[in-house]
């Protein structure tokens, strides 16, 4: 959290859902949760939790002095519950915390926080994948070249490749849907002893409260949660990554079919005339981010016995810094989205710069039905080779090869080499994904 | 794959799926695929499909060959269609491929590797979900010092300590059973282009006779299959890592509340007296590799246009391995569960150890209704430090402490110390692991 | 940067060296050097200079401010320039930033900020390696028994096993120490074109300003300074891994050699007994953070022509976030040393666990000078193996053995079997460790 | 180990040098060398010493049969020490691996083996390195247009871009040569107890007879030179990233200023046209394999105690694979210059795309010497803005400007936008570069 790096490394409003107010707002919620769900369950009076969950709820907490007790136990839970505590005061303050462990309190916060940031976060995936929708709509049929490898290949639209976006940010969105949101309630060792009997009754209370799911048993060193957590941020960012990758390529000075323009954004600080495409590089970089943080969490599942030695403590910075980079990269590649400007002209006429050769596919194909696919294959790559040193039109090599000449007629060539007719599914595969969307949400 | 190594570090079932082998039956079934589906759809001929499933399905085909020739093309698809192509010959060789692009080939093959594979893991997933079951309910009242820090903490049962890894492991086996394996089907640059009108009727039908899932659209550059897929095998690694970690801890000489009993096994090269516990080592070792590779394949989403320049060929060896690895972790963790010797007496004594401290909260709770929770936390805690230091039995110092001998009598102490009876609902919680279980299963 | 995790996550003097403050101190100085280098080489007036370098020296300048204006082109070096330039004014403003581009004003910030911190980092690793000699020093006599697989086997010293942890801290020091700190300065593409004839002068003065090293060209996309830099926080991270992970576990309730004891520190908030290791746990937690970083920041080592669209954005977080936890991770290290206590009693307890066991392969090689390797090695581990069972001393199996009786006396056995008598060169590699250090500081 | 995948991913001779017969013949050398050294200490007789070096180098032993027996014990050092001793038989075989621990053996092996492996990677960064330099001399006057954030930005040369990536591969093999390479001996917990005195002397004449350092003490949890290693190969790794994303993005159809010019390489299944960049392709997806498994390694650092429960086995396959990836990385670039046709007239043209707006930053430096930063850099992006827009040719635009006309004559402003006239340091910085490099090899 850094005022000079965080506007263009953790943009949008995800930062904020994962901040010192949101944590500590986590923590209280889970303390204030935790009282009721113990009236709930007739462990405490209901004058206590409702002293409690007021102080908890009303009361301003200040991160700094908390964070600079938290060195005595290791985290911040039990300084916080030893503030809660005294003022509260009296009777009530006595029965603040009951049953439960630090683990609990932040493990149950890092379930809230995370659920608030994963709805903030979908919210900025829902408005990407709106904007991505309009896109493949509206260029369902603007004809670009298809690449691979970096290579043109068969043209494709604008709008298809915009599909495929569209679907990684669906699928991502889906899995993000998924979570399981559990709270965490155990005592010391998970057994919720000295809650005595009343340990179910309270925990299933407790998740009531918060809208939490209830776990089978306490999951204090079982990190499943987490873990599909981590995938399934990584899985967005890595959607993020190809997405901006694709349209920083197509922004590129020799290529131009598309530019990111915003007033105020982009100029050079020493070539006024680039259009630099800031959004969507930050998008990039934020979406960088997410495999070493993923790794990290991953890593910390090693967890022993009733409590971890470490690698508790170890997930909640990578927690916090993935919900921030892939919340930014979301918001980046909205922003970048917003200031798309398609170019159908220089695509249209990028798809002539290899004279024709483009479509030579489509040519072995015809003829592979008349000679087999490796004789025509080899004829007609003869053809574009030459085409391409500049020994002549594609179409006329074509027709005065003896192969090809034999089998397909002249005019035939030129229909075969138009681009605008031989873009197979893409308009049903564009349909399909909008369609799908459109059922989903 | 290492005739020296494998053994330990690819050990299991797994590792035979997704060999070059698995891999080769992977990309020809799906050429023997893609012709039946072209003749359900009218595309080809009936027989010439037939003629090229029986080639591929019966045929032997050399990896190393196919393998050495790919390196001209990128990819191992390109040089067995050329094989393929020329052993199918005639018409029907003429038809080998028809429509698709190596990708097409090698990302369907990925899929088949992969759902094979998770499906022999999960088998192996389910034989340590029943050991581990058959022990959490056998030792449901095996009481056991519970560890947090790795300092002993209240009681646990062995039992309750096994729920949660079984726990782990069926959550990271649901994640396994709800893969999006899809068949991969697009031609050159995803649309299909030489497949006409039929591309989608092709596509539909490929699925079904591989029995995959029909994608919406190619996914070429959109790879949150893969990156979902890598976080499954993560997380159950995962969880595979906390197991054994906490296994190896408990085997430990000074601990010794288990033991690894195998004939053969984990004797030393130097010291004859050692029981190494060598399959939860090993264990530990494969499960470690998962992270790492797991951000390797999320760092290779970012994929660009309609084929990625590097990217998608990044993947190849990091899921190959993703799998030998949690395929290796899980078998020893099988192997290891299967030579388990659990000494319930020694868990018993090792409870003794710290002379009784272990139960103070419980004493504090007592005191805390009767003076509030820091009060009863402070007097408790100076008495356990004394017992700690020798100066006396526990139940002693607090019968003579001020302030808790006003509250308690030496015989309420003596009760509250006895670990037996404050095990809360660790019964409970074990009995919910294994009814959801029957239910799921 | 949180108020609420800092203090846990972030600890020690490191911090701050990488703060806002320190970032934008090294964005600063950068720009106020260039001026100086331009006037040393007669490129601008002194005067201009001087007036530059002053306001960049002496001149408050708002992160937040600059933050919020970075996005517009990406980074915080352009709306710094911008500020600076307005408030020096008149002529000496026009030649500000004359001849530079944002990246190599951020990029020679952030040699600065790395250069200031790991001098910083390199005093906490100092103080913790004295510490460390001291420990090696003072326990070369300690004895206490080695762990192999966790599983107890020769004696060792603990000082054997501190100064094995000082040798790894002190090969990461030396990497720390070898770093390619250098200044940064190309111009919009490295060719420093707008300084005309005057760039390699210009650029020589820049380092020498700073007391950074000259590169050999512009280095904008030729990342190996980052990475080299970020192994060796990773190597140092790694050794904290390895040493707190060692200390967390001679710390266990059941090995107990060693305890973290500090006033108002590790107290469970519901355990009153125990002694929380917190530093070391807080060092284990910090260290682990190392390798996800690590990764980031050479997997964002693939940075395309003169400036890379999103890789280099891509490490300002990483690399500040990794000389947080290093420096963290370091800092809790020394803290953890500082409040070790160390129970020689208790390790000297420890070796008779096993009854003798542990010094079996000493019998054996004494009995396979007379009956070789393989024999000797069966024949003792059948006595150890019995004598673990319960089934009688292990002297006295040993003596009453076959073979072993008939070359080994009872005596001689008795002598073999003392743990004191064993410990090889363990006194010497602590004195070469020693000897060393004494040597390079 | 694959061979149907290896030629792609594994390519190159560095493969080789980490197989299974190479680690074999490592784990054997460490053998023949320690009785050797042994001898040379007096601790066994001189002919044992002979007979256990001559049946360890000349013998073959079987990789499957010692990789199958080494899960009894967990590593394949085990076996291989019974199979060597059943072979030497006799006297001699009684003191086969004397006072050696199985540790000792493979980390031993595995330096003997990164060594051998080093070596032959380096011959390829050689190689690679011979071309680039070649590349740099003859494209020194080489006009490319320079690229930032893959926009066009100022002129540079292909010779410069070229020394670039020479600089970072001369970096990253100068941190590959100055690797610690040292013996590992101690016996069973570091002590080498069981050679009584004796062991510094033998300790001393093991790493003379292998030619690799020697330790202060041993490192069987300290893996600091583990780290340095994977270290330096990631860094090379990150330096094969960057040369071949922009080789690969230089290659573009749509750029076209290289191509991979190679018989029977580079053609695509489906479209005769292509020239893909296969060799480039394939040392990009090598180089994006090394950030995860130098985590891996890293991550493994956490060794506890005398011998690490998993985290030694830990590192075995991700040593092996980083070795196999990075000299593939290697090898594929190596090929990928081998094959490179550099088209200098492309290089030209794509200059002029900007139709001369490229070089508006020489007229902006030139008018801010009048008017001040500002002023220019506004005045001269407004009309850059305007001829990109295609109101007019920039020269015409800029001279009918008030501010740029007041200030440049029209044939100033025609000079300042030839490309050919502004390159600054650019070949300057080429010889320094080649110079420093004479320098050093």
């Amino acid at each position: 959290m850094s005022d000079l790096f965080d506007p263009m490394l953790a943009a949008g409003p995800v930062r904020d859902e994962v901040s010192d107010a949101a944590w500590l707002r986590g923590l209280l919620d889970a303390e204030a949760a935790l009282a009721e769900a113990e009236a709930d369950a007739g462990v405490i009076p209901r004058e206590h939790a409702d002293r409690i969950a007021a102080v908890a709820r009303d009361g301003h907490f200040d991160p700094a002095a908390i964070g600079a007790k938290s060195v005595g136990v290791g985290n911040p839970a039990a300084p916080l519950v030893r503030e809660l505590t005294a003022r509260v005061g009296g009777e009530a303050g006595r029965v603040v915390h009951l049953g439960a462990t630090s683990q609990d309190i932040v493990d149950t916060a890092a379930m809230l926080v995370s659920a608030r940031a994963v709805d903030v976060l979908l919210g900025e995936v829902e408005a990407c994948a709106d904007r991505l929708a309009e896109l493949a709509r509206e260029h369902a049929r603007t004809v670009q070249a298809g690449r691979t490898l970096l290579q043109q290949a068969l043209p494709v639209t604008f709008g298809f490749q915009v599909a495929g976006w569209l679907s990684g940010l669906d699928s991502a969105a889906d899995r993000l849907r998924a979570q399981r949101f559990a709270v965490q309630l155990g005592g010391a060792t998970g057994t919720l002893a000295s809650l005595g009997e009343q340990g179910p009754a309270v925990l299933a209370a407790f998740a009531r409260r918060l809208g939490l799911a209830e776990p089978a048993l306490p999951w204090h060193t079982e990190r499943t949660r987490i873990a599909e957590l981590a995938g399934a941020l990584g899985s967005l960012s890595g959607v993020v990554a190809g997405a901006s990758r694709s349209l920083v390529l197509l922004a590129q000075t020799e290529v131009g079919e598309i530019a990111e323009v915003a007033e105020g954004s982009g100029g050079s600080s020493t070539m006024p005339h680039k259009r630099n495409p800031v959004a969507t590089v930050a998008a990039a970089a934020a979406a960088q981010q997410a495999p070493g943080l993923v790794a990290t969490l991953l890593g910390a599942m090693a967890q022993e016995h009733q409590r971890a030695a470490g690698s508790w403590h170890a997930e909640w910075r990578p927690l916090t810094e993935l919900f921030r980079s892939t919340g930014s990269a979301v918001h980046w590649l909205r922003t970048s989205l917003d200031r798309l400007q398609v170019d159908a002209d220089r695509m249209r006429a990028n798809l002539d710069l290899t004279r024709g050769a483009l479509l030579s596919e489509r040519v072995t194909t015809a003829l592979a039905a008349e000679t087999g696919r490796l004789e025509a294959h080899d004829a007609v790559s003869a053809c574009a080779r030459r085409a391409l040193a500049g020994e002549g039109e594609l179409a006329d090599l074509l027709a005065e090869d003896d192969l090809v000449g034999k089998h397909l007629s002249r005019e035939r060539i030129g229909e075969l080499l138009d681009p605008a007719g031989y873009l197979g599914s893409a308009r049903v595969f564009v349909e399909r994904v909008l369609e799908k969307r459109k059922g989903t949400s």
